[in-house]
């Protein structure tokens, strides 16, 4: 447990560009260096965890090469890391004006690992053309800040803003076991909790869940994603916003998950 | 059910001055006359569930004084709500800038029916005479608000900010049977969904939940908070801000209470 009381440094994607094994040398960033040195006083010979982006965590350590310059060393591989079990991924009917971002942020740190953005009945904004990339381009950094801040081994993947149905219809060609979950708001569904502790096995399916943007789902989709396998589930008897919804469902999973 | 599926409409203050029953008459507001005539087209005679303020919902229909005034009568009392059978509150060490607007909207959303702002050992701002009466009349309004939209029956209150040790006295002289849980990061405590469903009771305890603000509780304030009966629980293995934190915590407490 102590390793995890380290500071944690997340690398950028050049000082990973291959992939990061005991003895590899990670040259520092300025930017690390002055983290490492002069914000947290590390001395040559000091320890910190070094996150590679993919998921691995690794024992590194400062020290000086030959010319002087400031780099570290990975001295081993750490198992221990606070990523949930299993791969959790959130379709999300995107929300009024700025509202994603705030979802981004707090799904990200509660642990989620891709994030969907769909054009759905009740979604203002009806496709991507009115989407621009620097919009895009803001989402991933939003996820990767959150992620930094989090201290996550992940960077969630927010993918290009598409269609329910394209999403449905992609998510029937993949070959992986995942269970599927569509937040309703019908009286009578089952809890996402009582459906999750109902779950009789020990194997750590990926989970994809849908929440829906104001006003909710149209009966339409919940039927389409219902036959594409998607269980429908309640978050419980209030009405949630559709920027608080995605937060909920993501609690209740990761509260599942860390409990089971 | 179906009761549930009429409009709902939060009387003002006034509008319930007195306590309503059954043929109580309810002078419509111009705001709810345009809101139920206008906006919704419901004629004389249609019936909307009007809400009290204070947990109790009625039913009412729609009709004309003898002066051909618009005025609601109460026809019936109705049980079904969906509040949860115990009261939430929350102790939140008050975080950074206008950061506690979205933990009031959130969590109200999510039940909570109390919100007690705090002073700590971390918070910037170290004293209510750092806050004006503005700033707390503002915190009421979005409580009112989100309330509104998340059609609850309560309008949480939110208290006058005041420091971790004040508000420990004061629930120390409180009589009340509560669970208090106080949520750290320290590795190997126990999952707060795991202690509520380790509680072998049926009662409907009041639950309060102290979260911390950024960089959390010091370990002398999660001694005084343990010392005053406390449990402290882990909201899982993410690191997580203070904004989210709040929200988790209210998403496993309703989940736990909507389910058990």
């Amino acid at each position: 447990m102590i390793k995890r009381r380290l500071q944690r440094v997340t690398l950028q994607a050049h000082q990973v560009s291959s992939a990061l094994q005991i003895n590899s040398a990670i040259a520092i960033t300025p930017e690390q260096r002055h983290y490492l040195c002069n914000v947290l006083r590390l001395e040559t010979g000091a320890e910190f965890i070094a996150l590679d982006r993919q998921g691995g965590w690794w024992l590194a350590k400062l020290c000086r090469d030959l010319s002087d310059l400031d780099i570290a060393t990975v001295i081993d591989k750490l198992e221990n890391n606070s990523e949930l079990n299993s791969k959790i991924t959130l379709g999300i009917a995107m929300p009024k004006g700025s509202n994603l971002e705030s979802v981004i942020r707090q799904t990200t740190e509660l642990g989620v690992r891709q994030i969907v953005p769909l054009f759905s009945d009740r979604t203002i904004i009806k496709s991507g053309a009115e989407i621009g990339n620097q919009k895009r381009d803001r989402w991933q950094r939003i996820a990767e800040e959150a992620s930094e801040l989090s201290v996550r081994t992940y960077i969630p993947e927010i993918n290009t803003p598409q269609t329910l149905g394209v999403w449905l219809a992609d998510l029937a060609k993949s070959t992986a076991l995942a269970l599927k979950y569509i937040c309703v708001t019908s009286p009578d569904t089952t809890h996402l909790l009582t459906s999750l502790q109902s779950l009789n096995t020990e194997e750590n399916f990926e989970i994809i869940i849908a929440t829906g943007c104001e006003g909710g789902w149209t009966a339409r989709e919940e039927e389409i994603a219902i036959a594409a396998g998607f269980i429908p589930v309640s978050l419980g008897d209030r009405v949630l916003s559709a920027v608080t919804a995605p937060v909920v469902a993501l609690s209740i999973v990761s509260a599942f998950l860390d409990t089971k």
